[in-house]
């Protein structure tokens, strides 16, 4: 069995990335793929409730930004050995809502903590199971809020994330573009301002050529 | 305002730490201190929530060694910042139920993970908060597990880290020793198998040529 492969997708709320991933796992389970999807925070019982803990809970508003990172990084490590590393080794293609590019971006970045220390805890927690390839969502920041304030709620209701300022946002698109230019074999940047179809066929032109041939059945 | 002393009790399960920290917490109260007493993991809203999840939940059995580990870090880093740092600001001596070094060596020394990525989230979690002196309880494991035995439930009541095999309180044991000699300045190495009083006036030897003189009121 050869091994999976692992796609993650990260950009700024709103830019249409839960879209695109639902849209692909839709068309690889047509195909005949073995697709699992992962979110964070989350993902596991174990993730789930680190989720609940940094989005919703009263003690969340007056949580430091060590302690952020840390239970972000505490809910990957074990998304990535409860979940993606037996996909990927049952030859699964796992499709991530955000991986460890988000901690670098949103706690390294924006929220200014040490970028080598962040990298340091982003490779504890997740070892060598790390994207194949990473979609990066760009788009205006007037763009992103416009989109997120047509959310149905709850998904719209701003959680402790998506109540940050301004200058927040314009510090993680910056940090995303800035990841894009580093890691130029791994990462694609996307103009996610772009069409539905148009962003859709763009990830299946990079996608497609790394597809195994799928086994005859039947 | 000078600023406090921060004092950490490391050692076994059933060391006989608790006792001490209650006895040396009274005296310093009865001559006037401000004293902060804190334990791990918890000690905050956001702590304790991280302990149930370590210590009770289902799901905890099935928890990574890393994402343990960072869980503990998460717990440690809140303290620090909401609890520790400010009641040392404010002149308190803190007397800490466990800190670093418990990571140190149980996540460490006995479940084996890499010493230096240990210590780099150990770091990243504390950032300059460090104990002025640590007292190691060292104690013979069958007599600590004869005092556990005789513990009143609940706190009797094995928990995860309670159920591990013998081996694993071997290695915490020798974890410990190691650290004693090789931090000699900020650890004191006790031997626990001595009488509850025997103790106390050791302890109170190291500590009572570091406290500040108390202002004279009334």
């Amino acid at each position: 069995m050869p091994r999976g492969i692992f796609v993650s997708f990260e950009g700024s709320e709103g830019c249409g990335k839960s879209t695109q991933i639902r849209l692909l796992a839709d068309r690889l389970k047509a195909l005949g793929h073995q697709v699992i999807l992962t979110r964070e925070p989350g993902g596991t019982e174990i993730g789930e409730q680190l989720r609940h803990l940094l989005q919703f809970s009263k003690a969340g508003h007056a949580m430091a930004s060590e302690t952020e990172l840390l239970l972000f990084a505490a809910s990957r490590a074990q998304l990535v050995r409860e979940v993606i590393a037996p996909a990927l080794e049952a030859g699964a293609i796992v499709l991530a809502d955000r991986f460890l590019d988000s901690t670098t971006v949103y706690q390294g970045v924006a929220r200014k903590l040490d970028p080598a220390e962040v990298a340091a805890i982003n490779r504890f927690a997740v070892g060598d199971t790390l994207p194949d390839i990473t979609f990066v969502f760009d788009l205006d920041l007037a763009i992103a809020r416009e989109r997120m304030r047509h959310r149905p709620a709850p998904a719209g209701a701003p959680d402790r994330m998506e109540s940050q300022p301004a200058a927040f946002f314009e510090a993680v698109r910056a940090g995303y573009l800035a990841l894009a230019r580093e890691n130029t074999t791994r990462v694609r940047l996307l103009d996610a301002a772009g069409t539905v179809e148009d962003l859709s066929n763009r990830i299946w032109q990079e996608l497609a050529p790394r597809l195994s041939p799928l086994p005859v059945t039947k």
